[in-house]
């Protein structure tokens, strides 16, 4: 079977994530799904039907030589080992984060990306999202002058399981790892110091999980930017997802989305909607986007996408939080 | 009794907005009452030891030559004599709009304010809320190039008494008045052409009464550009006072104001206070800066007020909008 | 060639609007295009290469018997006839407003559609903003009680070639059209009266081409419900499209939408964004939607779309706009 | 020399900080200012003259049996002994914050007042912002639930000379001790740990007199509450002063306060004003309705009021802050 579409492409995942991938790709003139691969074959053939991909097994897509790209969806304790077994197989690379939710696991699985000389690229989506990306193009413009300060907060609208709760790494890993990158990324400076703390106000049975469900982090970079982080697994009106980057000159800041431009007036005040309930709509933008990065860098445009690096450096940041928070001391990077 | 403030003052009228004007007057070092004049000698009593002022009448006021000026906020129908017998006493005059609602008396008031070089200003306190105001400065300084469109809403909370209506002079004369008086003054140029047309919605009672609760008009000037005004009797949430100046480089517009900025976000959506009950709370900065501007002329400053002509073409347009609407046809001025 | 897809569609027009309809049917399950019709050989080339359809003519089009529904997205002059010939093919018709500039006209259509028992729906893509059509919905709801007031504002961000004007029929008939549509469907009720009135201040040329840049128009039901329109055909700040409905209990309004959700904070403000630029950006949802109501009402759905009879009354108030405006009067409808 | 005023009231301090108050109590019926004292005979003279007032000396404005109350508004370094001096003399007391740099004295000074059983208030003036009370308000009524997470932004337009800096006590004590009342206010409950960090990024002359010019610091409760706190001695876009109270069933925010409600559009954007420019604009209602308060509190209306217990407090946590900077450690409470 011969393709002229630039990108042959396996996924990997027909879960949630996966599905957003497969019909981003789908949309794209430049790619082709040629593969679609999960543990759940109802769940596969559901999408490759939708695709007009195949079912297949990992081996099968990796061993296919037409195929030029793996997109990573799976669950995380895959990755690394997807990420590897891709990287040998020449495979350019697209992965969900985090890389691994152990640090030494992550290190291992980009040394062979490098020895594989692969591209390999990071899913932190909010990067792509139109408002968020906006803030990183107007520091570059030197809209705010020098960044001094970066207040991001991100509150989920509902908690997930405690049973999900206990694989996930804990909050800082699973979910601020996010707005670690986002900090990074605004800051421009790499953090030095990280001081977190969390709470458990939400929900006892994450406690008993051992995670906390409410958290703050503070990260400093070495000439003293900070970046303050606030984030909670509940949220009563909507996924609260805003962030501020404050300097010498002004400010930029990016605020909610909603689903229309609707206010209501009436006697008891004035009203417009909640945000958008959650990830899957206030970043679908930012997933497509990605997507058609990932696309233009298989096509051998510059890439504007986190690597390998990106994805070492949020875990490393949430592993000194999570430390942070079990001691109750700061950490330095 | 002398005194050393640059202007002595006699009240007329002690009601709601007789008071408001006392009470600028006392807050200023460059004033004073001496006279509080009203057809109720306890309100009078009542407002002038508020003041440190003395109750009086008319004749007393007129003829103590020490009192430099006068402010008019008497019931309308006694507005043209009160200017009149003031104009030839020779006192500076505030009065409150209108002039009166038959437009021979109001020319007849002129001429003899004309007669006696005496200095005249209207009550369209709206000119002085700073945000109106600095619609007008923004113009003048060329921010929407040139003006196009002013588009004026003016809502009341609620209907006045059926009563009030049958001696109002009827919404176009009593209410509609202020916006055709800020719709001349936004356009910068005077209207040539009016179409008006209303209806009773809110209260039949108003109709019976022989005026309407609810109605638009459209001004024209001689090089085409427009003005559309909306008001009605009743608004839920609360006084609801904006306009729009729209021009060839852009538009400025100004918004309702809140008691507070304090905003409300559940799972029903972000909420916000509704606009300012009405006009002793939306104009309290107006009617200050209004009196201000006022003494300020008495000192001799470049008076920034409407002035007796002002009144008169306020009052013209809106005869024009009752006979358009009575005819349903537009009227040329 | 067979399908199992519901609907096969031809495609009548391949330019700016054609293309936005044919994009949206290709992303649909639920129906193909078999056939790109244009006058533009290139153009329909183009087209139905994206689309997987072939080139034709219009006839081959009408004669073939798989074609159950046309899109007519053509020059204005050309619709009565397609519509016509479409009926009397048997296809259901979906046709870009308007009908047709001349009411005659478009009336021996519908009658040729009413004869020929097929579904006919009118592009009037704003009733499908996800914003407008939220106005729409709380209204229904009883959000603002019984409607008093429909306020629309509607601003091209520049003016089209005079040329273009000459053959446009007026600005009441090419760009007021789709607010008198809205007028109507919000206010509920039939406007009986209209006044309009314009004036020629964006470009002399559109003057010289006899028609007018600038207008604002009056709609009157029985009732006594007003509805406020104000057009201009070159708006600074981009394609400003909001719409306001007053009642009884309160108010909903339809603000701009932008393309991200940053602010900039400086020493001389506090900035958003413009709106959109134009048609096809804000209205892009709009139109995906509306074509999604077409395919849901070929396959039997209710059909939520405006008919023949909405595209004759909005003509019918388009002809005396222009002919109060011509006048000086207002019509009765 | 008699009064048939409520309160008879000596000023301590004719400065920016005295004169306000003292405006404020001669715009009230219910109390007149007795006594200036300013160390300043032209200060004191000036502020007499305009309050109908003497100047007069600390002792003889305690020895004065008819004056029931004094408003200490010196010089950080005379509060103690004017507060206790004061107390000693029998007056009730409203003094600006904080008690005392040092947390000893400002002991000290409490033990006098209460041994005294004077009255004593701070003059927290920030919770009495209309915005800010509305949050306190609303967070009494169960608006947002249980409070979970307060984010405070509080941004100095500019920074104070470095002489200024170097007697404050530092940014902690002079400027974040605001906040930190504020945040023990709104979270409702006792902070038990701090932790704070600083960077100097405005003015190096800052670092130099040993303080920091930008600053966070987190305050955690014992069950587990959380407040962020984030400050700068510079901000271009005027004084920036947000809060955010976020809780179980939502959120309750404060914006900035702007002079007008005017909005440009432009090609540019849509813009706004910047907040007001600093504390007497943004808190000029603050300031009075925290003199009507106290004038209240000696009509002996409930104490609506942050006493001393609260100032003691406050200046616990900015100690703990500066110790939590300056070790790098968070601090226990």
């Amino acid at each position: 079977m011969s393709t002229n579409k630039a990108a042959v492409i396996a996924v990997f995942g027909a879960g949630r994530i996966g599905r957003i991938h497969a019909n981003n790709i789908r949309q794209s003139p430049a790619a082709e799904i040629r593969y679609i691969v999960d543990v759940s074959k109802p769940a596969a053939e559901s999408l490759a039907a939708q695709c007009g991909a195949r079912v297949g097994s990992v081996a099968e897509a990796l061993q296919d030589n037409e195929v030029t790209a793996v997109v990573i969806a799976t669950s995380t304790d895959t990755h690394a080992e997807l990420v590897q077994s891709s990287a040998r197989a020449g495979k350019a690379i697209f992965c969900e984060k985090p890389l691994d939710l152990d640090l030494a696991t992550a290190r291992a699985s980009l040394a062979v990306v490098s020895a594989s000389q692969v591209p390999l690229f990071l899913g932190f989506n909010r990067r792509h999202d139109p408002s968020f990306n906006k803030l990183k193009q107007e520091v570059l413009a030197g809209a705010v002058g020098d960044v001094e300060m970066v207040n991001i907060t991100s509150r989920d609208p509902s908690p997930p399981p405690a049973e999900y709760v206990g694989r996930s790494g804990g909050l800082f890993r699973d979910m601020m790892i996010h707005d670690f990158d986002m900090g990074r990324w605004l800051l421009g400076e790499e953090p030095v110091q990280v001081f977190a703390s969390g709470s458990v106000l939400v929900d006892p049975a994450i406690g008993k999980a051992g995670d906390v469900d409410t958290a703050v982090a503070m990260l400093k970079t070495a000439s003293g930017k900070m970046c303050l982080i606030n984030n909670t697994r509940r949220c009563s009106y909507g996924y609260d997802q805003r962030i501020e980057v404050f300097g010498s000159k002004g400010m930029v800041s990016a605020g909610n989305a909603t689903a229309t431009h609707v206010q209501w007036a009436d006697s008891r005040g004035v009203h417009s909607e909640v945000a958008l309930p959650f990830f899957l709509e206030r970043y679908a933008d930012a997933y497509r986007l990605q997507l058609e990065k990932f696309l233009g860098a298989l096509a051998g445009k510059p890439a504007d996408l986190p690597g390998g690096e990106d994805g070492l450096r949020a875990l490393l940041i949430a592993d000194a939080a999570q430390r942070s928070h079990d001691t109750g001391s700061p950490v330095m990077l």
